[in-house]
C-alpha cells in the first residue's frame, strides 16, 4: 500500500502516515519544493484521503553549497513545499533539516481517519476499468531537458524534437509533477473507486503490477493506452526504448493515480476532473499559473485473471499537447466558457 | 517543544509526532539503531507520552559501502532500531530508504492522543526541583574513543585516562544512548511532573534555556550538579575545556530527561526509577544485558525568575561509574538483593 495504516486506541480511527523523500531533479527550487510535497501527499490521495493533519519537512542542505548558495535555495524549496502542502489544507508543524553532501527534501504526512475517510486500494473487480489522471513521461522530459548541455546525447534524439519543444516538455513534466491529485482523491469517493495507486519511481506497468498483487478479488489489468507528454515517445523510441516508456517501466516522480473505477462511472470521472473544482485546488495555482481542470483518461480494464498486470503489445499513445498549446484548443474550440477560478492560496 | 501537537478533527484527541534522523557516531551498527530509535521515541517520552502509535523509519545506505558492507551493516542496524521500537511497545511499519553519500539513521514517532496523556512543557512554578535522568558527557567519550587512534589527540588527555577507562566509558555512553527514557514518562504522571524535555545537541544548558523559555511563569532554573560519566570532566579540562562540558553545551545523544518536579516528589521519582520498571523496560535488554533501574539525579532548582537557565559558578560534579563497577559495588553492599528481572522484549 502507498501509506501505512495504523488502527488506533481510540473510537475506530485509524492513523494513516506516508513518507518520501528523494534528491532535487528539477533546476528551480521553489518547484522542487513543491514536487516533494505533492508526492509526499499523493500516497494520502491514492487511499481517497483528501485531508492532511500534519505534514513534517525532511532536507538536507549540501555541504558543497555555499552560504549565499544555500540562502538563495533552501528558503525557496521551503517555501514551495509549503505552498503544495497549505494547497493540500495542512500545514508544515516540524522536521529536521541537516548538512549532507547531496540535497535531499521530502516529508511526512499523516491524518487520523475515520473508516470511511479512505479506500483501502483492494477491491477491482472484472468489468472495471483503469483511470489515469497524469500524463506519463516524467523521466523522459527531464532528462532531455539535461541533454540539451551534452551535444553526444542531444544528437541522439535531435531529429524527433526540437530545442523549444524540449523545454515546452520539461515546464509541462515540472507543472504535472506538482500537481497536487487532491481532486482525484475526492472523486473517488464520488464514483466510488474499488482502489487506487499513485504512479511513481516503478513507472505505471511497476504500480499496476503491486495494485495488482494486492486484491481480494481475482482479477488482472490490462492496459491499452498510454497517454504520454507529447514528443516523449518519440524521444524513447530515438533513445533505443529509453527508460522503457512504452513498456511502463520509466520512473514517474509525483504521477498521476491509476484508478480502478466501476466501467459506467469512469467516464463521469473523467469529465469531472476536468471540469469540475470539487471545492479543492487541484492546479498549481497562481505561480503555476494553471486554473483548468486536469485531465484524465481511461487507459485499460480490469479482467478475470491471476492479480498481474500487462500493457497490450501495440498500446494507443496519447499524445498529451503542452499545457501552453491545450489552452490555446480550448480557447479556440469553447472561447464563450469563462475561466475556471484559480484558488489563491 | 521536543514534539508537535496538532489537535485533531476527533473528539477532544491530539496528534504527537516528532522526527529526528542523523549519522552514525558508535561504530556497532546494531547499537546505532537502537540509539536513534530511543532518540526519536525520547521527544514523546520528554511530553510523558509512553505510547506510540506508530514508527516509521528513515534510512540512506551509503553509496561508499560494496554490496558486502552493506548486507552486513544495514541489517544489524535496522534490527537495532526495530528492537529498541518494539521495547517502546510500538513497531516499525513504513519508511523510506535511499542512497546517498553518508549513512543517515533516524525515524518519524506518531501518536494519537487523548489529553491526559501528555504533560505539556509549560508548568514549571519556583520551588520545583530539577531532576535529570541520564549523565552527561556522551560527546566527550565518543570523541574520545575516536581519539585512541589519533596520537596528537589521544596524547592530550591520555595523562587523566587510560584506554581501559576509555573503551569503558564509550560502552556506558552507548548503553545510556542505547536506554529508552519511556520509564521516566511513565514516572512524570505519577509524580506530577511540571515540564520535561530530552537532553541531545544543545547541551544540558541549551535545552534547559529552551524549556525555561516556554514557561508560563516567571521561573529561573538553576543548575547546581552535573552528573558526568566518570572521567569525562577529567578528559575535558585537559583537552582546555572541551566542547563546553562544564558549562553544559556539550551536545549529547540521546540524553535523559531533564524534568521540573515538586521539591517533594522528586526522590521519590528518583528512588522509583532506580527500583521499579513500572511495567516498562527501561533498560537495554538482553543485548546490552543490564538490568537494574536507571539513576536520577537532583540537580538544579527552579526559583522565580524571568525564564532564563544558568548554571552556578562551581557545580558539583557527580563522578558516574561505569556500569560494571555500579554492578559491582550494588552486589558488594546488597547482595542478598535479588536482581531486577529483565522484560525480554
Amino acid at each position: 500500500m502507498d501509506s501505512c495504516v495504523i488502527p488506533l486506541r481510540h473510537g475506530g480511527l485509524s492513523l494513516v502516515q506516508t513518507t518520501d523523500f528523494f534528491y532535487p531533479l528539477v533546476e528551480d527550487p521553489y518547484m522542487m519544493g513543491r514536487i516533494a510535497c505533492a508526492n509526499v501527499l499523493s500516497d494520502l490521495y491514492a487511499m481517497g484521503i483528501t485531508e492532511c493533519d500534519n505534514m513534517l519537512m525532511l532536507l538536507s542542505v549540501s555541504q558543497k553549497m555555499n552560504e549565499k548558495e544555500r540562502e538563495q535555495v533552501m528558503p525557496l524549496m521551503m517555501k514551495g513545499f509549503r505552498d503544495a502542502a497549505e494547497e493540500g489544507g495542512t500545514s508544515v508543524t516540524g522536521g529536521q533539516t541537516v548538512i549532507n553532501p547531496w540535497i535531499i527534501v521530502g516529508g511526512v504526512a499523516s491524518v487520523v481517519c475515520q473508516p470511511n475517510d479512505f479506500i483501502m486500494p483492494e477491491n477491482a473487480v472484472p468489468g472495471d476499468v483503469l483511470v489515469l489522471t497524469k500524463p506519463l513521461g516524467t523521466q523522459v522530459a527531464v532528462n532531455a531537458h539535461q541533454w540539451l548541455d551534452i551535444p553526444e546525447k542531444w544528437n541522439k534524439i535531435k531529429l524527433v524534437i526540437s530545442k523549444e519543444e524540449v523545454e515546452q516538455a520539461y515546464q509541462e513534466a515540472m507543472l504535472n509533477m506538482a500537481t497536487l491529485n487532491r481532486t482525484a482523491a475526492a472523486l473517488m469517493h464520488k464514483f466510488n473507486a474499488h482502489a487506487a495507486t499513485d504512479i511513481t519511481g516503478f513507472g505505471i506497468i511497476g504500480h499496476a503490477r503491486n495494485l495488482a498483487q494486492q486484491q481480494r478479488n481475482d482479477v488482472a489489468f490490462v492496459i491499452h493506452n498510454l497517454p504520454i507528454i507529447s514528443k516523449m515517445a518519440a524521444i524513447s523510441k530515438a533513445g533505443g526504448n529509453l527508460f522503457g516508456l512504452l513498456q511502463g517501466t520509466s520512473s514517474e516522480t509525483s504521477g498521476g493515480l491509476l484508478i480502478c473505477l466501476p466501467r459506467e462511472q469512469a467516464a463521469r470521472f473523467c469529465a469531472e476532473m476536468k471540469s469540475s473544482r470539487v471545492g479543492l485546488s487541484g492546479a498549481v495555482g497562481q505561480d503555476g499559473g494553471v486554473g483548468d481542470g486536469q485531465q484524465a483518461w481511461i487507459i485499460g480494464i480490469v479482467e478475470k485473471g491471476s492479480r498481474c498486470a500487462r500493457i497490450i503489445d501495440k498500446p494507443r499513445i496519447i499524445e498529451v499537447p503542452y499545457r501552453g498549446s491545450v489552452v490555446n484548443a480550448q480557447e479556440a474550440s469553447n472561447n464563450n466558457a469563462s475561466p475556471p477560478q484559480v484558488q489563491q492560496t
